[in-house]
């Protein structure tokens, strides 16, 4: 079934496992499109614009793979630190395309470039102008098939038509609707917060759902504020929370060429002048950002290909951080571990045996595990009163959160996962079919 | 349906992607029992007894995991370079199951150090012992639950009753199917080849399938030589040997606490003295030894928890051997490869994003890739006369060699694995119940 906002507010199992949708409205300076350019066979929104008229700060995090998307090659190219549009597609990664697909994204930003140029001096009267190198892309779907930059370059048109200046709930899920590929849901999120007394908006959209591993930014995902931030800032605040939040995620071990996730700061919100990521006046804002990616990067986890279950591994005082990581991934990666909990069976010894394969500091006598509130092993041996028919009862819930106590450290780290089923496996078998 | 020798041999589909079975005979100073300890619910052989009656020099390789089985703990401490027996049970792994795991290790070797010692005056006049110190344990099974070691004490008189000493080919599947747990095939294979001038024989059985990650030695293998070569030789030759065999298979990615490798040496052949492993008489010997695992290992992959099809994947000319084995087994261990194999699908785009995350040096513009003899990408473009049938035609195999050149150096790997189908997800998820 084609995805688009009416079918899919219409649908039924449109809850997540993460909690409900949170309604978006608008954030000032930032406008939406979301149209089809016919990238898919179905009818379907596949082409997102997000235009800055007055444009906007931003930092990004890209894909750690040794082989990256053409998209990704020109916004590591881009030089400046403030930027006028996002446009993102969905259908085709642009991804092992070469100078062809390269070039394809050259020609659609100089199209790009120059329609929103004329617009602007329709719009406002005051002379104003977009440059191609003032616009990003993110690009999601198909490897090493040609781009179809004359498709997206055709639509221009008609996506600057639809331009809308001012947002609401419907528009950001049409937004999130738009980039999804093999995702069943969108994924939307938003704080409120203050820097100095102003009230400051953090939006953020964001798409999974195969190919995810943390090597840093991990699928797509957009945050949007109205805060008056330098790029600087936005960097580092971007590096600080990425790691415990997309770098936390796994569905499935694998990583894209195309991995993305940026931060966009508008500047309409009148704050103080912030100078340095330690100022005292940003950790309500800091705490939001993280608010905004944890919860988009659960909703990825949760709605990973086939997942039946949402699944919470914490890992607590390790040795060090990486160590506390590797343990958490290791589980969280393992097939053995998140084919048991699709079949909602209780087998902990998957689980030791992922703990013990992570090569992390270990003392096997002080090792503890929960499922839930269960204790399942503790002091390195089977708990006393353990009733294996009350974990298998709590296997079936879809939430499943496994905290693994190493007792050696304090270093914590949680990974965030879904099971393995057999759906993932009949998704990605048929996927080109 | 149990695994017994009878029913394997009545049954259809039997065959193993990677070729008919040898038919092992009779190696000088083994002997073989086989029987059922009621280790499962379903009657079936689970307790192997290997008895070398004269002594046998051995060498093991174990799991990398942090963990480990208590019978891979009582393998690690045993001090003599000679052994009698390996003793082999599947059904309980004997992992995480704490003192009493290894308490009932202990008895077992007691117990069956007794029993062929009388076995040994009985059969011989001459006066000989088998200390317990002088048994090698393998366990495969579950993990975590309690060691049936009354069982399986129990059972020592009858599994000592039938020892045969004069093995055939019944003898050696009867023994490969005794050891299997979730596997569809026995893993058995043979060399013949010459030490100086004499015919020496090399012999081999194993077992997958579930759990399997190249982290030295993988899941259970038994290798058996009448040469006559002293331990330290025989380790040296298996830890050469291993890497490009048992620790070239992926089967999940995931490590068992209970992996286990051993090379057995009778000493029965007559053939010069060989003092180090340079002798150039060795030469065969070794060439002969890396078949035989190399075969073992194969099979295990081959017939990997709901294998469909076998493949192979050769990694060349990469700058370092590391980087050689870091692509192979991303590709390998990619549940989006491997599911697109499992689809018959010619998703090369997968190869490359795995290709891409796992970290090597690469040079983009001289990769190259074939499936099978096809080619697809050549100096890392894609290939000209590419055509989608054609590699779709070839998916359609149950073998399937993927060969990426990454042509920038002169190291290479090659790792082997199988695909990613509901059924694996199916067999795991419903593995205990």
């Amino acid at each position: 079934m084609p995805i688009n906002i009416k079918n899919f507010l219409l649908s039924k199992n449109k809850k997540s496992k993460i909690g409900d949708f949170q309604d978006l409205e608008h954030v000032d300076g930032v406008a939406i499109s979301a149209i089809s350019a016919n990238l898919y066979k179905e009818s379907r929104d596949d082409l997102v614009l997000f235009y800055f008229r007055d444009g906007a700060n931003y930092a990004s995090v890209y894909t750690q793979s040794k082989i990256i998307s053409e998209n990704i090659k020109w916004n590591l190219n881009l030089k400046a630190n403030s930027i006028k549009a996002l446009l993102v597609n969905a259908g085709n990664a642009n991804s092992f395309t070469g100078k062809l697909g390269f070039k394809g994204i050259t020609q659609i930003a100089e199209a790009l470039s120059k329609e929103l140029t004329i617009k602007m001096s329709e719009d406002e009267e005051k002379k104003n102008s977009v440059k191609s190198g003032e616009i990003l892309f993110g690009s999601t779907g198909k490897i090493g098939e040609t781009f179809p930059a004359e498709k997206i370059k055709k639509s221009l048109p008609d996506l600057l038509k639809k331009i809308q200046y001012t947002q609401n709930k419907y528009l950001w899920m049409k937004a999130a609707l738009g980039m999804m590929t093999t995702d069943l849901l969108p994924k939307l999120a938003m704080e409120e917060c203050t820097i100095g007394n102003s009230e400051i908006k953090i939006y953020g959209v964001a798409k999974g759902s195969g190919m995810i591993f943390p090597n840093m930014a991990t699928t797509l995902g957009y945050i949007f504020t109205d805060a008056d931030l330098p790029s600087g800032i936005l960097k580092k605040l971007l590096k600080k929370n990425i790691e415990t939040t997309f770098n936390a995620i796994s569905c499935d071990g694998d990583t894209s060429t195309n991995d993305m996730v940026s931060f966009f700061a508008t500047k309409k919100a009148k704050h103080p002048k912030i100078k340095s990521i330690n100022d005292e006046r940003l950790r309500e804002f800091d705490k939001c950002l993280h608010s905004v990616l944890l919860n988009l990067a659960k909703r990825i986890a949760a709605d990973g290909e086939g997942a039946s279950k949402f699944i919470s591994v914490k890992v607590l005082n390790a040795k060090t951080f990486l160590d506390a990581k590797k343990v958490a991934f290791s589980i969280a990666n393992s097939p053995l571990v998140k084919t048991a909990i699709a079949g909602e069976d209780p087998n902990w010894g998957r689980v030791i045996m992922a703990i013990g394969k992570a090569g992390a500091d270990l003392n096997l006598n002080k090792l503890a595990i929960n499922f839930g509130n269960i204790k399942i092993i503790e002091k390195g041996q089977l708990f006393s009163d353990y009733e294996e028919v009350e974990v298998a009862e709590y296997m079936r819930g879809e939430k499943i959160d496994l905290t693994v106590d190493l007792n050696i450290g304090n270093k914590n780290f949680t990974a965030y996962t879904m099971d393995l089923t057999k759906k993932y496996v009949e998704i990605n078998a048929d996927y080109r079919s």
